[in-house]
């Protein structure tokens, strides 16, 4: 940590920051300057949590150096961490294909998807059973019943199932029914929830939130792993921006980001970034060239009927077109599909 | 609803979707321009909910005419709202005042603060005692021990008390100490939270989210008061934008904006907007000249030892400076406080 | 400057670090803390302007601790500037309204204008020669023959004028015929364009741009004073985010940021801020009582027939409404209107 | 155009809007709905520029159903345009690399790294000669003696050049050396510069302003074609959001929306849209597999000590690298580097 001070501060404002830092235990370190006086702070800076150096007296800002998620951070963990999901991998040299139906709708539709997937070569069954959506008026899921369809759906194909939970109702049926659980977008900073989905031990998948920067995300997997769960699996699902062409913003540099500063693995949904089938498959060329684990794909029996999210999901040949397209992008790659 | 197809679109894309509203028994009214044809849904769009229309042949794009809030919604319920919370009434002619920490810390900061803030003027008393907080490693709240304080507070000093909820287990908790429940900028879109508080009847301060529309927000005050709690005040606090030299950026048009399209009150909370206490004063006064029904602020017996949010809050000297200060601009507003 | 090393980076990356700096003259003050390293620069940065540190191996980020600005700096400069634009003041104890069509169509559209505004207490009479348009289909002003309507406006009511400019053309036209250049909020970032304002010795109105933070903002004021121009008024008028419901979102934090940083005068444009005119008083007042030191508001004889902007402008009853209400908003701040 | 009047609208508002369009020789089509009304307009809607109708009493919105750009729009123009830049062709089965510093600082830097990024394939130098810098303390360019170089290096190479210009001034020198003129992000809505640009009936690469919506760049390419000129080359350069990792935020999915929407080729600037040169790879092949037409990447002798830009900045041998690791996806795409 940093504190700068204001051009030409007293002397005594300077020792007033310095004494506070020494009082804790910590060092700290001035630099003169001709300009300003930066003041470092050497030591475990925890130390000063109840310390708002920022407010005293000719302190012009604070820098922090440091980030503050430990667990999630490639500085400290520099090995690759490899999510198991049932029998698939994330993070090694499968790109895993997740998709599915945004929201599970009836028994027959789930059954039917899942087996035209598996059939086009995707490795994890996604479904909604519980659904944020923005009106209170628009389907909102199947809840349990539909956990009971996804689980069946595995049981049939051998798929694993992953699917969202959005309360510690929620997780406590999604544990019988599922093998990985999801934190959607909206959620990424429900801290109560991610602290419960950490507890479960199950596989987490955690969705960007819509306005959340990188440093956030990665916080918020802290909480998942400091509950003591490692196996977290991030997700860039599009940001808000102020372009409206698509529902959403791609972050694709999230990706590398990701990779430069973390050891947990990152898919991509393209289907939730851009809100238009149309631009699906542009998008997950982009994301398995630009480095990504895995994509979350939404499909569906009859898209023009989908009671969520039907413009962007793709049918079963769309679906297996784009398989197709991508293996040879997946073999340079070095992954295999 | 209107249907707009792409230019030059066959007879037949335009036959199939006039045959569908129809089926649903609407009508649809076509309008064949010399470019574009557009078809215009006659009836309650709701039938259409499980067509996704957007994805058929030679569609261009739907746009929506009507709002899909409609208990939120001024055009149905033209009467403002007011709201009671203990015995203060928002949305009237008082300018309502909230004021007191960000984090409850200890009985004794509590009940110096509820008597300061008090004395200055305020008329409600906020408190978090379940903190949403990025990193897991920071101060996250005394929970029900600072909700009993929360009530002592209130006991001596006659101020109602307004407490953030961040899950099932703290409305539960809540409901017995405080007289407003809060729901933060986080938990916007906790669609589970927000039925949960709903269904409590307490009043619930409804904070926009860092990325919400306003639209999105006045779904989300839908979700309440779908759930028979019609009692929401509304909380502007900043929306989250490319600019840094604040922590978020207020958006004070969304005061006007709201009188036009609710019926809700609406309060400013220019303490989160900013983030930095230096700006907080220029901001109260903008909120109140811009027509807000109240101002949230945060205050500390001593910001520079705050658990949370310490840059940002007024010692009580400065509440004080800000109350007075306020107090001939209120009434120029024909409010009082 | 402080250069932030990699956490364990080898002594021998930061002693090249250490040298560089060093070779340019400058002083390196090596922190050593237990996580990492930081290097504080002593002396003059602009010595480092050829030099890309963040390059160098082990290198994890580069910290500016002073503003690049210098002229446009209060740190430097605290007294606030005063500005007169022919016998108006902006920045003293006037509140300065600014008003006119936003496109100058004729002239009797203008000269009515002009003689409404005054009536109603305007000091300074606004209209578009040079219009930057989003489509080239739309009107692009009447260029000089609007200018010279503007001189005969000022002529006849003692106003002076304001126009924008959008070229070195338009540059010199304006000089013949306005008191005040006013550079758009499209072009904040055309540095010849504010090279060549600069150089006229005209006082400019600097709009922010559409993403311009405020410090890019104060930067491209940098450009105009170093031309030799000190004469620069800040006019902030929103900036882009995601919400619709206004045209764009007033950044009412910048009034008191601005006055924080700088020692320039700023004014507040609600008219382009939101794009609706039912939303224009309420924003007036809240930039008043935000501490502005002047407002620019759009008026139009007929706005529904209004060639650009007309959604947004006041009739001239309803400006005159305008500026009743402001009056005594504007003796609490302790200026006159 | 659609008018959406408000719920229960009054018969005497509908037929005012009505007689409106009437007046202007358009055709009225009215859809009275349950909720509301909505007037469809038909015929060119142009005639009604001049009249604002949201302003009238009971409208609620105004909705556009045509895009006001013409000869940039796929709808009227379905064929890919080619752009000819030399004896290079952009838009056609040529991944086209365009390469070279940010800045030209030198006669010797500039032919040295022209000689590099052609052996490394390149087929067009980029480099800047009128550079356009936040601060006017930073590097503005070599200016006219820059353009010479670049002619140099075209000479000795037979690549063709490609030069930014911030001025009329820079586009009269421009001429006499380049082959191609390029606006940068400052500049997209530099109207008057997007005329000139224009009128010289040289290519010209428009990149994408920070915060210009996808339409509002193809209304920018829409001035140049309408000044006569239809080559134009689009370039995407990231857009400015709320994230802080990346310089900016590479918007991936312009590449399919700019597909669908227009004829134009699209190429993609990875360097400025992080500003990490880390980044640089994974976001060439994630633009190359997105299915855009070109990248535009900055390389210098020695990135450390670059004038401008120098941390986005690859050497020679990551370009090398670079352009080696790409060969197998643009073949996979069925283009040829």
């Amino acid at each position: 940590m940093i504190i700068v001070m204001k051009p030409r501060a007293k002397q005594e404002s300077i020792d007033r920051i310095k004494s506070i830092i020494e009082e804790k235990g910590l060092f700290a370190h001035i630099s003169a300057g001709h300009e300003v006086t930066i003041i470092g702070v050497v030591g475990d800076k925890a130390k000063l949590m109840d310390q708002n150096l920022a407010i005293y007296e000719e302190v012009d800002k604070i820098v922090d150096v440091t980030e503050s998620y430990k667990l999630a951070n490639k500085k400290f963990h520099p090995d690759p961490t490899i999510v198991n999901v049932g029998n698939v991998t994330i993070g090694g040299d499968t790109m895993v294909i997740m998709s599915g139906p945004c929201a599970v709708e009836s028994r027959q539709q789930l059954l039917a998807t899942a087996h035209a997937i598996k059939k086009a070569g995707a490795h994890i069954l996604r479904g909604g059973a519980y659904k944020p959506r923005t009106s209170p008026y628009a389907f909102q899921g199947l809840e349990e019943e539909g956990l009971s369809y996804m689980k069946e759906a595995r049981d049939e194909t051998g798929l694993p199932v992953v699917c969202e939970v959005t309360s510690l109702d929620a997780i406590e049926s999604a544990v019988k029914y599922v093998d990985m659980l999801q934190i959607g977008a909206r959620n990424m900073q429900n801290f109560y929830l991610l602290k419960e989905a950490g507890k479960t031990g199950l596989p987490v998948l955690l969705k960007r939130g819509l306005s959340a920067t990188i440093d956030e995300w990665l916080n918020a997997a802290e909480y998942i792993i400091a509950a003591g769960n490692p196996n977290v699996v991030l997700c860039e699902r599009g940001i808000r921006t102020f372009e409206t062409a698509t529902r959403n913003t791609l972050d694709i540099s999230s990706v590398p980001v990701i990779k430069a500063k973390s050891h947990l693995p990152i898919i991509v949904d393209p289907s939730h970034a851009t809100g238009v089938r149309a631009y699906v498959k542009s998008l997950s060329m982009a994301a398995v060239a630009a480095g990504a684990d895995g994509l979350m794909i939404e499909t569906h029996p009859d898209p023009s009927i989908a009671l969520s999210d039907g413009p962007q999901s793709l049918s079963f040949d769309q679906f297996e077109e784009l398989t197709e397209e991508l293996r040879p992008l997946v073999s340079i790659m070095g992954k295999r599909l």
